[in-house]
């Protein structure tokens, strides 16, 4: 038998074909290498779910290769899976510093940061395993210490970019290592997985540091309270919002449980520098005039329950918007929260705020590469074969595309989705199979319980209500003994629909009285009959499908 | 006694702080003249419900002055709810042609057209009611056929501008009516309504016509079919897709039955002009080369049961996405569609159809004022008072502060809210009381039988489901003689959470015992005991607050 060819395999897990939990498994023979454990927040349809994770069944059956799980930066597309998934596979966790201090504040939360073993690494440490290597090397982010991570196989390197930005004039100074990625690719690469998010946007994402220019005209102008929402993670904003704050002798307070902890956490571990006497506890806003006052807070993307949401609808209870206050929303809507925003926006004007958006100012920039810094990264990189990852199909389409105009021949590109298995050796990548992949939703304690069935009901329920049909039979006769009752909730409001209740009571009697002549015991049928004849006389009279649930009880 | 001053009174009943419902009441002694009568479509919140209309309560106690509806132009949020409005109130509706003969469609469907008097106008028309006249001014909108309003009164004219924006080149050739804007501006207006929408964006709004270019370059590559998705109503987006199609020989093919409809009234009434043998049934599309072939199709907001959605999820009866489809998407995604648009463009992308969207083409001009706009016709008008209408609040607040910036005194503008009532003399302009006004839902064949019970319950059943509990007693003695049994709908799926549901079945039994017991007959303390107990145990257990309904049956 002939030897096999060595391979690197590539399992998305998650982050294909959505925008939300990242996760892929990169195995070399014995060594499974999973980059980052992210959440995703639910779509509209997914009704009462709280956040969605990604199905590791398959590393739960592999868990004795699962070497470890290292992170590229701490956002929660990233990180968020990681107190779930580390209940079920307790495996070491490699991050850096501040996305390890991340991680922990999540882990205490779940009663776990005893048991897990986190494993904190600084960009250009490489960490060795059985059969590969794994390197981090530094990016650039809308969050700090962000890196992506290289593995080094016999058969090439693999390079995962993690999600990052060309930033020529970070706030930390850190610049993306651009020669690395440079060295690494005249040594030669066999395979990137990149960023896809920002493919469809020509030209270059401007650098985090312009937003100082528009900080310091907001400051400068301002006669009131500065109040500013942004990412509670995007620890470079913060710090530019806190140098303006000194410069113009402001004290900064600081609003909304998300942000006070990371905050905390990026002080602690050096990634903020705030000098003490400028930060002030929320209570004691009040003891200052109005113009020596920063909040910073949560709530950019208009949250039902985050401090900013409270503070416009007046429902904050230490602090309320003033006439005169100027409030920054320092953030892009994500797709799906526009609405939200917006009437956040309203809410703000209405209590006489200046309210200074992305519609009105350059008062956000993105954390992703634009087309001409992916163009970069791949020039710097030259990989033999190419993976888009972290995007919609329109967004890895098109990197795919943008790859091919680059020069790479397009057998050398593969869109995938999660679950499927990517071989490359020396010379060929291809698909070869599937694993289970999926998505899990958490619910309340509940992970993995609600499916598509309890969403079915509950998506029937919301858009007509249910209407309950009661009634208890005697076992031998099949005679009717008490009801039937009628119970709406959902459907219509039952004091000012006596009538088309009553009618319906009279309709599930008569199929009843039928039941019983013909013999007809069988509670399906029953139940069945009582439903379809409401179900067309509820259609006939309100165009509406309310869920009918008949209960039959028996004595 | 001093002999009241004659004055205007304006009363929104919708459009203000909202985007939608437009219907403005304006009253001069013994006249009131219903400006446009239009829907809104529900809010995330609206579970259910269809579309949202206008309380018009006021104007029903004052059904003998209403002198009729007089429409600006034949959008939804303008027109749509006309027939429910025409139901409660039978007043003759003026509109121009093409506005009418899309109320007929209208109409139709609700068995009302022979009942309505429909009082066709054009524009420079003057029509004379008891104490005021009211005039039509030619406008361009993404609608042919729209009119501003003037209404002359003895204390000056009022201008609505409906919805607007000045475009020098429309495909019509029907440039607004600048001159008649600009004479009534020099004789004097009193008050200005004006539409706020834009009033964020700086610049001026692209002419149509621009699109034709757009247009010509993707007739120009594209090698299979073209298939455009646009506003059925924008006929002159159509009538460019038409003329392309003509010069690149090309057959057109319709689906979508808004868009069958507008058309075919388009077309009859000379606002479409489409060479006969153009045009072929979607039948016959498979007779001709994919190259000869452009399809105009409704679905440019991704609703899920358009003609495009189908088709990009495999279920148009008629029409199959083929790769080398070229897909354009012409429109801007309205806010709260995003998702649903980006659904649809990754699944024409995955059939490897080419799509064409606004993140990549020039595909779209807005039919609204730009700043620049604004001002042109705040220069031309010179309103003394000047109220901002069609827009949320911070629309109009900022178009309130534009017209400040440009000279008018702040007590002169007014930022009301629906169901204000706002008087206008030769002096003042001030707000003098409230009339009721708020949302009706339409849902099914219900006119406001939904109110905010039935949403509250809906909200509820969305997100935790319902648990029914059902129990026969004995009404003598209150002991239990069936039950308690149990149903989940949207709480948890029954046979994999059989362990929870026998725990419960427990605790209810546990209570009614209790009940028993302590001789605890109200049904009402009874089902409170039953609510109590397990609304603890479930959220200790789950963490989920599903709505429970115990139904007691006495025998």
């Amino acid at each position: 038998m002939r030897k096999e060819k060595e391979k690197i395999k590539i399992i998305p897990l998650g982050g294909l074909n959505e925008i939300g939990k990242n996760l892929t498994a990169i195995e070399f023979k014995n060594d499974i290498v999973v980059i980052d454990c992210g959440l995703k927040f639910p779509d509209e349809e997914m009704l009462g779910i709280d956040i969605v994770i990604p199905d590791i069944s398959y590393l739960l059956k592999n868990i004795e290769r699962v070497k470890g799980i290292f992170l590229t930066h701490g956002h929660e597309d990233h990180i968020g899976a990681l107190p779930y998934v580390l209940k079920q596979m307790n495996v070491p966790v490699y991050g850096t510093k501040l996305t390890l201090g991340i991680v922990q504040t999540k882990l205490k939360e779940h009663n776990l940061l005893s048991v897990v073993d986190l494993k904190c690494v600084k960009a250009k440490d490489i960490v060795k395993l059985d059969n590969v290597s794994v390197e981090f090397i530094r990016t650039s982010h809308s969050i700090a210490d962000s890196v992506a991570i290289a593995i080094h196989t016999p058969v090439g390197v693999l390079l995962h970019t993690g999600d990052f930005k060309i930033d020529y004039t970070p706030i930390d100074g850190c610049v993306a290592d651009l020669a690395r990625f440079a060295e690494l690719g005249r040594k030669g690469v066999a395979v990137m997985l990149a960023d896809s998010t920002n493919v469809e946007r020509p030209g270059y994402t401007m650098s985090e540091s312009v937003l100082g220019d528009t900080f310091e005209e907001i400051f400068t102008n301002a006669k009131g309270r500065i109040i500013v929402a942004t990412f509670a993670s995007n620890i470079h904003r913060i710090q530019q919002i806190i140098a303006a704050a000194m410069k113009y002798d402001r004290k900064v307070a600081v609003s909304g449980r998300s942000m006070e902890n990371i905050m905390e956490v990026a002080m602690e571990l050096g990634y903020l520098e705030v000098d003490k006497n400028v930060l002030i506890n929320v209570d004691n806003i009040n003891k200052y005039p109005e113009d020596r006052i920063v909040i910073i807070t949560t709530g950019s993307q208009g949250e039902a329950m985050s401090a900013l949401s409270r503070m416009a609808a007046s429902e904050h209870k230490k602090i309320s918007i003033l006439p005169g206050d100027s409030v920054i929303i320092s953030a892009t809507p994500i797709p799906g929260n526009e609405k939200l925003i917006s009437r956040v926006i309203n809410q703000l004007f209405k209590k006489g705020a200046e309210v200074i958006y992305e519609a009105l100012a350059d008062v956000h920039v993105s954390g992703h590469a634009c087309q001409e810094e992916l163009k970069l990264m791949h020039t710097l990189v030259k990989p033999k074969f190419f993976i888009p990852v972290h995007g919609e199909y329109r967004h890895l389409k098109q990197h795919a595309e943008l790859a091919v105009k680059l020069g790479l021949p397009s057998n050398n590109v593969i869109i995938a989705d999660n679950g499927e298995v990517i071989e490359v050796t020396r010379d060929l990548i291809r698909k070869n199979g599937t694993v289970i992949s999926g998505q899990v939703f958490v619910d309340g304690l509940g992970v993995g319980d609600v499916g598509n069935i309890v969403l079915r009901d509950r998506k029937h329920l919301s858009q007509d209500g249910i209407l309950t049909v009661v009634v208890t039979i005697e076992k031998e006769t099949g005679s009717v003994i008490a009801g039937p009752d009628i119970i709406s909730r959902g459907f219509v409001y039952v004091r000012e629909s006596e009538d088309l209740m009553d009618e319906a009571r009279e309709l599930v009697k008569g199929a009843l009285r039928e039941c019983e002549e013909k013999r007809i015991t069988e509670w399906a049928s029953i139940k069945s009959n009582i439903k379809e004849v409401l179900r067309m006389f509820l259609y006939e009279k309100t165009k509406r499908k309310p869920m009918i649930l008949p209960i039959i009880m028996e004595i």
